[in-house]
This record gives C-alpha cells, structure tokens and sequence, in this order.
C-alpha cells in the first residue's frame, strides 16, 4: 500500500506525549535587519549560493530577475522545517487516541487504544500499516473543521517531545526559518507543501514560520457540508497523500504556476518529485536537498536506497549538510 | 448525473466562435482614489449596506471588526464575475475542437466534431449530458498544463462573444471589478470560487480582476506527474466539480478559513452553499446573490424552483438587482 509509506513512520518513536505547559512561542525571528541575512548558516558555498541567487532573481535588470508573482518557494515540513523523529503528527494521533478514550472509556478494550492506554509498545511496535492507517483516520476524522482545530489548540499547547522535553516550537530549525523570511524579504510567496495532513500544520504555519494557513499544502481529507449545522465534517478517507509525484500535482492545484525554489529533506525519497518539478520552470531555479547526518545534535538517519541524494547529484540540488552547515539547529 | 450540472449550460448558445483580433485589456479600474468607491452601483440601501459592512469590519475598536487575516473574500465566476450567457468556458469547448480538427481532419468524421465543423446546431441541441460532458473532457484534456495554457491564450487574445461580437474582457462586470478592488483596498484577500475549471481562469483572473492564479479555486481535473517529461499531464476525469456543497470543500482545501464575504448568482442554486457557509463564521459576514433581472442591459433568466432567491429571503443574503443596483453594467 503506497499510500502507507508517510504514515509508516509515524510510530518509530512513541512512548509517552508530554502534556506540561509551555509558554514558549516559537521559534520567531527578529524583524529588524540583520547584516548576515542567514546568521544560523555557517559561511561557506552552500549559503552563498543561497544568497547569490535570492539576490540575482531578484535584482531588476539581472539576467535571472523573475518578475515577483513568479517567485514562489515550496518547503515540506517534517524533516525540513521541524523534527521528524519523533513524527509529530504521531505524537498528535495518540493525544487525540487518549482523548478519545478519556470520553469513551469502553476504547481501552480495543486495540490499538488499549496498547496506547497501558504503553504497551511490544503491541505497538507490531502494528501493521494497514492498522497504523486506520488509528489516523480513527483520530483525525469524524470531527468538523472546528471541533478539530480545538485538539490541535490543545494539542500545540502542552505536548513536547517525550525523548527530549522539547516543545514542539523549538523542535523547529532555525536556519529555515531564517531563509523563508530571507526568500519573503526579497519577495517570494512561501508556500509549505508536506506529507502531514494539511489540517494539522495550518493551526501553526504563521507562528512558526510566518507562513498564512492559505499557503499550507499537505494530505487531505474527504469533507462533507452537513447541511444541517452548515460545517464541514472530515471523512475517515484521504483525498490525495501528498508525497512523491503527488506533491507537483497539488502545487499545480494550489498555485497553478511552478515554484523555482523548493526545499525537501531525504529520508524516503518523497520529495525529490518536487525538487525536479522547479527545474521545468522557465526561470532559474533552486533546490535544497536537507541532509540529516548530525547524530550529535539532531540525528542521523539516510535512506536505503539513497535515492535522494543520489538525484540530488544527478539533477544537481543542492545539500544542506545539517552538521556543516547549519551553526544552530534549534 | 449530477456532476453535469454545471456543464449542461455550456450549450444555450453555441452557434459560432468569434476569432478577430482585440487589443483591448480589460475590465481595469484606475487606482486613484475615488471620493465613490464603487462608481457603477446606483446609490441606495444595497450599496450602503456593502460600504456600511467594509467600513465597520475594517475599522479597528469597532465592534464588529475582523482582524486582517481573516478578512476572506470568495466570488463565483460565470454570471457573478463574467457574463455566462453565452458560457465562455463552452466558447472555449468549441474553439478548442476546431483547432483539434485542424490538427487532425479525420476527427470531422466523428460526432460531435462534425458537428462542430459544419455548424449543425440541430445536432448540437439534441446532445444529452453524457455526450456535452465527453465533449469538455476531451478538448480540455490529454494535454500537458503548458500546452494548456497556450491554448487559453490564443482562445482569450482572439475569443468574441459570437452574437454580441463582444470580446471576452467586455463582458466582464464593471461594478464587481470595483467591488473587488473596493474590498482589497479595506485588507480583504479575494478569491474565486467558480464552477468553472481551474487553470481555464487562472490566466485572466489578475488582468481581469486583480486576483492572482493562486487565489482561484475550481472545479479540477485529475492530473498526472510525467515522469519522462517532469511536465504535469492532464487527465479525463475530474477530480471534483465545483458547485453547490463542494463549493465550501474546496474554499476547505484552498484557504482554511471560513470566508467572511461571498458573492454568487441565481441560475442553478450553485452558489448558495457557499453564501450560507460564510454565516458560520464567527465574525459579522456579508451574502451578496446577483439577480439576472436585466433585459434590456443583459439578460432576463430566472431559476425554475427559485432556489437561490427563496435561500436569500430565508437566510438575508442580499440581492442584487441588475436593473437596479447597476449603474453601468460592462
């Protein structure tokens, strides 16, 4: 089942969610101007390409100047704007499993909500995709839009990484969210386009990454207008998972124009489609491929198959070596 | 069939494509500031009310104000923006067949193309739904998106209303292009909502309207990566067609917050979803619904059931009069 693929990681780390306050807003950033545009970036080729290239197509008269409407950037989310280990829409399915368990208690007879509800991970760890699919759709759905944004609020409010403590705010990367407003400050329309359903990063996309819930793209949901309450209900079916050769088709159902700047990360090869998709572009483009080769200050973790960087060289992105070139990460 | 709800008009008039040359522009408005915002509307109760509205929501400390981001505007396209009659969409139908048969003469064997070619208007009247939605699929289809897009524009450099000889920018609303403009310089973002195809609007919707492409929602073809050509193709299925209930899905999809502004018009009840959506909002909206009661400046129909007017009463939407409530009309 190709669709599994995003979801199937959604597990690898899911002990306990925290549920402590915080009054951390996030890794906001500074609007006065800065001399280095990009202080978190070690200097080096990387961010100077980076830099040359924002200012040439931005430059009127420049050979590569693209008029502003055109200057569109796409980033995925999970493992290029924030963490992806743990998954944090993982971390959201099983808040919402033990809420649902705390308004219906006759859940915890069933599985998965009983291994969720007695940590039991040997259980857990066994699940299937078919099985993790359906805790998401079991979690995600059956709600309206509104009664849905009230467990996220909840959700961003309290939950931390239970590893690290982390909020989820500052399991955001600070190099990114100095380079979308780097790309906004010279004009480009920041777009998110993400795997993670779409619903659930819109609630933070503006306190973040100063990203308006309108330019979030991800996996969605079938809704229905319930003519009697005149809300929209979420259906337990995906409309388009947003991976791979999916996430060109919903930039094209989005923006209807093709971005020049796009940003992904390896992992599973889902968004390399994107990446390439900007190179068709009539404009000069860019791509940044993040690498996550830091074990010491995040994690390392490469794809078996090596299919993103070995595009990433074919098709010549560029790669963000997280270790080499980013000063801070969080 | 349902879903051909929206297409079956594509054929009320049908005759012939207009194909003269027109260097005229469009609908545009001049951006000094008018001591009348909105010039072409008739002074009275109904255009009060709509400055009486932008003002109040726009005013900070009033108490019906709505802070900028959530000042969501979405407007219907054929009959609310443009004229619908003749269905500029279904013009486009037929220019694109005609060019299909220069490409490829042995089509004009084949109905409806023959049709088409020798201008039998009694075949083309006799056509049932099945057959007008095979049509539309297969002259909007089978292309790649920058294929597409070439087409849309020899069809809007060239395309006249065949009885009026009217080019497609006059046939634009004067008073809608103002009100667009109107609520934009009040820090509402506008949006179309239409029926029609996406990326069949999308590149007119800023000349015409001051919208930018990424800002019109429609109804969708499936689309498929190329993996050969990393070009987007078009597929002859649809992925959801824009009218009634899915009208407030897909403003769902695109924007992620419930407009506050929503302007359509009677003819198939298709916009009254999407009017009455607007009043879940949390914060004061506004319902304008355009009444084609014109004969003499456009045209005179009236819905058989009255759908949209009985919702109007029902749900004080407020109504347009175009005798009434226009000064100029294009």
């Amino acid at each position: 089942m190709k669709k599994a693929i995003y979801f199937a990681c959604i597990f690898i780390t899911f002990s306990l969610i925290g549920a402590c306050g915080s009054k951390n807003d996030g890794a906001s950033i500074s609007t006065e101007i800065l001399s280095d545009p990009l202080p978190s970036w070690n200097d080096g080729k990387l961010k100077q390409s980076i830099i040359d290239y924002v200012t040439s197509v931005s430059t009127e008269g420049n050979a590569n100047f693209i008029p502003e409407g055109d200057r569109i950037a796409t980033f995925d989310n999970d493992g290029t704007l924030w963490s992806e280990i743990p998954l944090i829409q993982g971390l959201f399915a099983f808040f919402r499993a033990k809420q649902m368990i705390v308004k219906n208690p006759n859940l915890k007879n069933k599985e998965p909500f009983k291994a969720i509800a007695t940590n039991d991970t040997a259980f857990l760890h066994k699940m299937g995709e078919k099985e993790l699919f359906e805790l998401v759709l079991v979690t995600h759905t059956g709600l309206t839009e509104a009664e849905f944004e009230k467990e996220t609020d909840a959700f961003y409010k309290n939950a931390k990484d239970p590893k690290s403590g982390k909020t989820i705010s500052e399991m955001v990367y600070k190099p990114q969210v100095e380079l979308l407003q780097y790309l906004r400050s010279h004009g480009f329309k920041t777009y998110i386009c993400s795997g993670g359903t779409i619903d659930f990063i819109r609630p933070i996309s503006e306190k973040f990454y100063g990203i308006p819930p309108e330019q979030v793209i991800g996996t969605q949901f079938k809704y229905e207008l319930e003519d009697s309450t005149n809300n929209l209900r979420r259906l337990p079916e995906f409309l388009a998972i947003c991976d791979k050769q999916t996430k060109p088709v919903n930039i094209q159902y989005h923006i209807g124009k093709r971005p020049v700047f796009a940003c992904g990360n390896e992992r599973s090869g889902g968004d390399i489609y994107m990446l390439r998709y900007t190179q068709g572009s009539k404009y000069r483009s860019f791509q940044l491929l993040v690498n996550h080769d830091d074990a010491a200050r995040e994690y390392l973790y490469q794809e078996k198959d090596s299919i993103s960087l070995k595009w990433a060289a074919q098709h010549n992105f560029h790669v963000v070596s997280m270790k080499n070139d980013w000063k801070t990460i969080f």
